[in-house]
């Protein structure tokens, strides 16, 4: 049986399964058949919740004596889009101009072909493994993220697994291969603001309390002055108001209620609690629950609501996970990637509580895009990358 | 033929009409069969315009040698609401308790028969008018006001009509009768700004540009400081966020555009041009067209839409109109009413290009509320004020 060495070969089998989230589509089985020739012993979890879709996930190890390296990703992709807006079918592979095309070129089963290519390489050429190497790949990572990494890690820590270390193949590089690897992200909190007032006409606004007058003190109070001005490893902490509705088509009504919801990425300085508290704590003060503001009776009658599950900030400190990997990138390159904390969220943050873990993939590009594309060359440069990565950290 | 003397008969058949806006439902000809006995010559123009409703009015006129006075009003409603919700049917006029019940009881069928009564026992009295009375009557006041009073008063001008005063029926007491005369409103404009920004993701906040962000400041600068602290004579100039809108479901998202609608009930510090002057000021301001605020490269990219048409400020300095309707109050109640400014707009808007003129009417409490209702003392009290009024003004 062929063994699967070449990047290009396995994303073109990879893209050829349509699993935008939740489905499988055949992407986990067409892994499967590129590892278990190589070894490992597959396994093919689903996991379910109340509300949302079934989804089916995979776990690949292959011992050896030596430490035990996790690759961590996903081949689950987003909607196509305007299917009739690309230059070549989005399942179809096609490689133009030196590009493959197709939806998860980059994000990331572009990284899976690479890291699967590279094991092989390594496995062909040595015969073994020095340590151990093991695929937590999910189909959940696209959509809700409640069926895939997080419940993938408790799955395998109750079989007994444990890892040294991971790496996750997403797309990190902004612009050229070899740009960045990501040691770190910010954490993520979301919240609901709702301000209850009294309706009235807007000719007897002392009848009435315009709850909008209130929302907007209360949005300023969080949007000034900013929460932090960043810290050695990130960046500034950020709040964005995502919405804010109040729906009255009266203009001479005051309305009786207006909602507003906001998101923060914020960095090390804060945990959850600590961020959580910061916000009661301006919306109280702007409130003028301790003090009135001049021309209120009463403060501001709000309720904030934590939405989702909070995404918690993480920081790999692991000299050797961040040391080797950033070397294998110079011997390779030629060039010293920038360590960075920057971007949204990804499923690391459930890694973090299992061992050191960094993300190190393609060039992100053209990713969630319309003519999502890799680089050829770019594959084959990440798989040697991957390759010297492995070899250097189970030594 | 039975004379028009007592108002609680009047305003029975004048409640016993249907006549929500924009229905005339018999009430127009209900006030002519009362109005053309006592020798006034009724007309009911019909006005049109594309988008509203066709609406029937009334001028009547009876000419005597010496001033002119009209009197000003509607015969139109505002909606029940919730019928079963009534102690008795809204068009039913049922007295209980000494009131009488009745959409329209107070707002404004009620001060329409008080005055009609007025005239009669006037006319009653000394069989003749020593000025000449007219019944400037729309039946789109509480609609959107376009095919009424503003037309009615152009109409009869092109006739060669013309007045020395007016006195408009609307309800002008607050609590007891006598209270308050009216001699002012405040004017109201009303504008929406729209905030266009740059969509985004959440965690690239540089990529994107937060219309909300922009928003919050635009409508913070709006609402402080106050925009005065009232005059001599009005209240201090109210701006109410009336509302505000993004309609922006994913909270990972920085939306595109985000929408806010304020209405401004303004004093006579301003005209409606130094208002939109300074309203702009303001916004320009916040935007930073002339300075950054920190943080932002751009100043926010807003545009300001002027909505409705402007409702005018005024104020009546007649000493005559003004002084003689006080001197009416205080002759039949004991009381001299305070002479104010406040509430929302009325129809005076309209006729204050034409004549000094000054509004007083019922109690208001219960208008367009379930269980409209007006003492039936009030009705004969009114009457009597009204009676005493033409007596002296004409005289
Ligand atoms: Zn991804
Ligand atoms: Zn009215």
């Amino acid at each position: 049986m062929k063994s699967a060495t070449d990047p290009v070969e396995n994303l073109a089998q990879l893209i050829a399964c349509p699993s935008v989230t939740p489905a499988e589509a055949g992407a986990l089985t067409a892994l499967e058949s590129m590892l278990a020739p190589l070894g490992f012993s597959v396994e093919r979890p689903v996991f379910s919740e109340e509300g949302t879709p079934d989804v089916e996930n995979l776990y690949a190890r292959r011992s050896g004596n030596g430490p035990h390296l996790m690759f961590a990703g996903h081949t689950d992709v987003v909607p196509v889009g305007d299917e009739a807006a690309w230059k070549f079918p989005p399942f179809s592979a096609a490689i133009h101009n030196g590009q493959m095309y197709g939806r998860g070129a980059v994000d990331m089963k572009g990284g899976v072909a690479c890291f699967t290519a590279a094991v092989a390489r390594h496995i062909t050429k040595h015969g073994s493994l020095k340590g151990s190497i093991s695929f937590l790949i999910t189909g959940d990572e696209e959509g809700p993220s409640i069926n895939g990494t997080g419940k993938l890690l408790e799955w395998a820590k109750a079989k007994g697994e444990s890892w040294d270390a991971a790496i996750v193949g997403e797309p990190t590089n902004p612009d050229k291969l070899g740009d960045m690897i990501k040691i770190g992200r910010r954490g993520s909190l979301s919240g609901t603001i709702t301000v209850n007032g009294v309706q009235g006409h807007a000719a007897y606004p002392h009848l009435a309390d315009n709850p909008v007058r209130g929302l907007v003190t209360l949005l300023d109070s969080l949007l000034y002055p900013a929460l932090d001005k960043g810290t050695k490893d990130f960046q500034a902490t950020n709040l964005e108001v995502t919405t804010m509705d109040v729906g009255n088509p009266a203009v001479n009504v005051i309305p009786a209620k207006a909602t507003a919801t906001f998101n923060i990425r914020y960095n090390d300085s804060w945990t959850d609690e600590t961020l959580m508290a910061e916000i009661h704590n301006r919306l109280d003060r702007a409130a003028g629950r301790r003090k009135l503001r001049p021309g209120r009776k009463t403060p501001v009658n709000y309720e904030l609501t934590w939405r989702d599950r909070p995404s918690h900030v993480f920081l790999t400190h692991d000299d050797k996970l961040v040391g080797t990997l950033t070397k294998s990138v110079e011997a390779v390159i030629g060039r010293r990637p920038q360590l960075s904390t920057s971007g949204g969220t990804s499923d690391a943050r459930f890694i973090k509580d299992y061992c050191p873990v960094v993300e190190f993939g393609l060039v992100g590009k053209t990713m969630h895009m319309v003519d999502e594309r890799v680089d050829i060359a770019d594959l084959e440069t990440l798989t040697q990358i991957y390759e010297r990565f492995i070899e250097d950290f189970l030594a």
